[in-house]
């Protein structure tokens, strides 16, 4: 929020696409072993032993992903390669290797693509994954950024959404909620900027939801934890559209039903009092909210002991059969049918 | 360019992200061993025994790589493949799984997208390649696609950019020039349309130059007839951006210099007559066209006569020592330095 007056500003078209991309790519090492061949040709080359490949992608666009009146292009670059990874680490793999094509106008200087990627090599940097090809190309209609993400897991060990089973309990990292009370919290200072930009933003008391919304981390760490447990979950899924759209994935494609308890629900503490603040329900938040990149998944109700006490990991419910629907069973005791309320960028 | 008057217009909305992609995705057949998962979950799940694989990805955006005042969504979606699979065979691989991420605003109903994916499905079908992930999200931004694509090939044979040789040929796939032409034919046309909406086009002879620009093949035979003849380039490009752009990009990364002769590019008749109405330089469109997807490669002179005969393969020019550096060697014999004129996006 704080901006140099006086900043420098090469226009893109001094160096072109190929220098542009030669510039922001000359300082990238290599870390994982798969990665033969990084960028610089028309493909890279990836070598996998015995073990499978995963692939995923996400395409993030401005102003419907991300407002750059608040966010900054360091914690985008970030927060994009985060979204990605999440997808691997949802699966219990270890994310390896990155593409990134990146289309932005010529509104911006080489200097903010720069602030870009300077997030994405941090993120590529503290999660040991290799930047190893993509696109930089001009676009007449604001910033878009286009990420594919490969990793690797044993054979036959990467977790889908189709395995939980009756009887499973239904477990998720972190806390919920947070991302989106930042974004509330951003999206309040933009309106009082708007009435009166000599205003300072008050952002205090807020760090924990502004890091949730601009610079979320995502769980590297869980898979590891749960090999070190010896717990394989029967499904998984990254919590990126909110709790319910991802409980109801999980059991659409099971087949199977859930209860969740409300009480069980993991909020940080600054989470409930910005809730008050706002006005909203934390569980509606937590439950809809989205962009907390947390894991939800579900284990053989055998491996409780071998989780519980975690302080990552907090049961929320338990799988059930088909027919006894998906449901959140209040504080009251009541049972409520769980409906997506995900982010629907269609709409 | 023939319109139904009529046609169906489903809003987005009704769909929602995730019925759309269930919608698009639901008649994906498995074509590659290598596919263990496709789309469905967070993550594809690939797997490669003792091969390498390749990856590459490619973004186009509305209005800078196309505009959709002449391009049916069904072309597009086609050629935006091809672009990618052309960058896997160019390395000498097979392409094996695309994912497709697309964002575009509300003006586009569910029948465009439909469109845009029939192109897609039909480039899969034909290139034995799975579609196995991607991302659907809106913009109020225009069409964005970006397509990552995933290849493999035996261990230490895919060709890169920087193994020319001094005294090695240089070689071409197929004719150059056809589908710049084809663009300035459909910009023309457009132009008169401006002018009086009720003319009808007059593409009559123009066949194989608008083929060229809107459906585009990517040259997937190649590295079989190479290796059928037993011949492993030592370097390999495909003309994305034009002939001069490409040969650079190898004489570069290659530290060699070039002569290639312009007596020997090849040209169909049909480039030569329309360059001609166009007032064109026909050596000039092929050394800066772009977009034709042919491949640009180097092999050993004693390879020659493997080659030598085959009706797609041309021998354009040979490597030179650095010192002598890149040239084009005129019909009137002289040498002229060859500079990078290819599309440069981002001026």
């Amino acid at each position: 929020m704080i901006e140099d007056k006086q900043p420098q500003r090469t226009p893109i078209s001094e160096l072109g696409e190929f220098g542009l991309i030669d510039h922001l790519t000359k300082n990238i090492e290599i870390k994982n072993t798969s990665t033969k061949y990084g960028v610089g040709d028309d493909c890279a080359i990836l070598e996998y032993g015995d073990k499978q490949t995963l692939v995923s992608t996400d395409l993030l666009v401005e102003n419907v992903h991300f407002d750059l009146s608040y966010v900054p292009l360091k914690h985008l670059g970030y927060k994009a390669v985060m979204v990605n990874l999440s997808d691997v680490y949802s699966m219990m793999g270890k994310a390896t290797q990155i593409t990134v094509s990146i289309a932005m106008s010529n509104r911006f200087p080489v200097e903010a693509v720069e602030e870009l990627y300077e997030g994405i090599n941090l993120a590529c940097k503290l999660y040991d994954v290799d930047l190893v090809g993509g696109d930089v190309t001009s676009s007449n209609l604001g910033l878009v950024i286009s990420i594919t993400v490969i990793g690797e897991v044993e054979k036959d060990k990467a977790v889908k959404r189709n395995g939980a089973k009756d009887g499973d309990l239904l477990v998720v990292s972190g806390d919920l909620g947070g991302a989106y009370l930042g974004l509330q919290v951003l999206e309040r200072e933009k309106e009082v900027y708007k009435v009166n930009p000599d205003s300072q933003p008050d952002l205090s008391g807020y760090d924990y939801v502004m890091e949730r919304q601009l610079k979320p981390e995502a769980r590297m760490d869980i898979p590891k934890i749960l090999n070190e447990l010896d717990v394989l979950p029967t499904s998984m899924i990254d919590i990126s559209d909110g709790l319910s759209s991802e409980v109801l994935h999980i059991c659409t494609q099971s087949e199977v039903g859930c209860n969740i308890y409300e009480e069980k629900i993991p909020l940080d503490p600054t989470v409930i009092s910005a809730c008050e603040e706002f006005n909203l329900d934390a569980t509606t938040v937590a439950l809809s909210g989205g962009e907390d990149y947390e894991l939800l998944f579900t284990i053989n109700a055998a491996d409780y002991d071998k989780i519980k006490g975690n302080p990552s990991l907090t049961v929320i419910g338990h799988i059930t059969d088909a027919s006894a629907g998906t449901n959140l069973v209040t504080r009251a005791g009541e049972s409520i049918t769980i409906k997506a309320q995900g982010w629907n960028h269609m709409s």
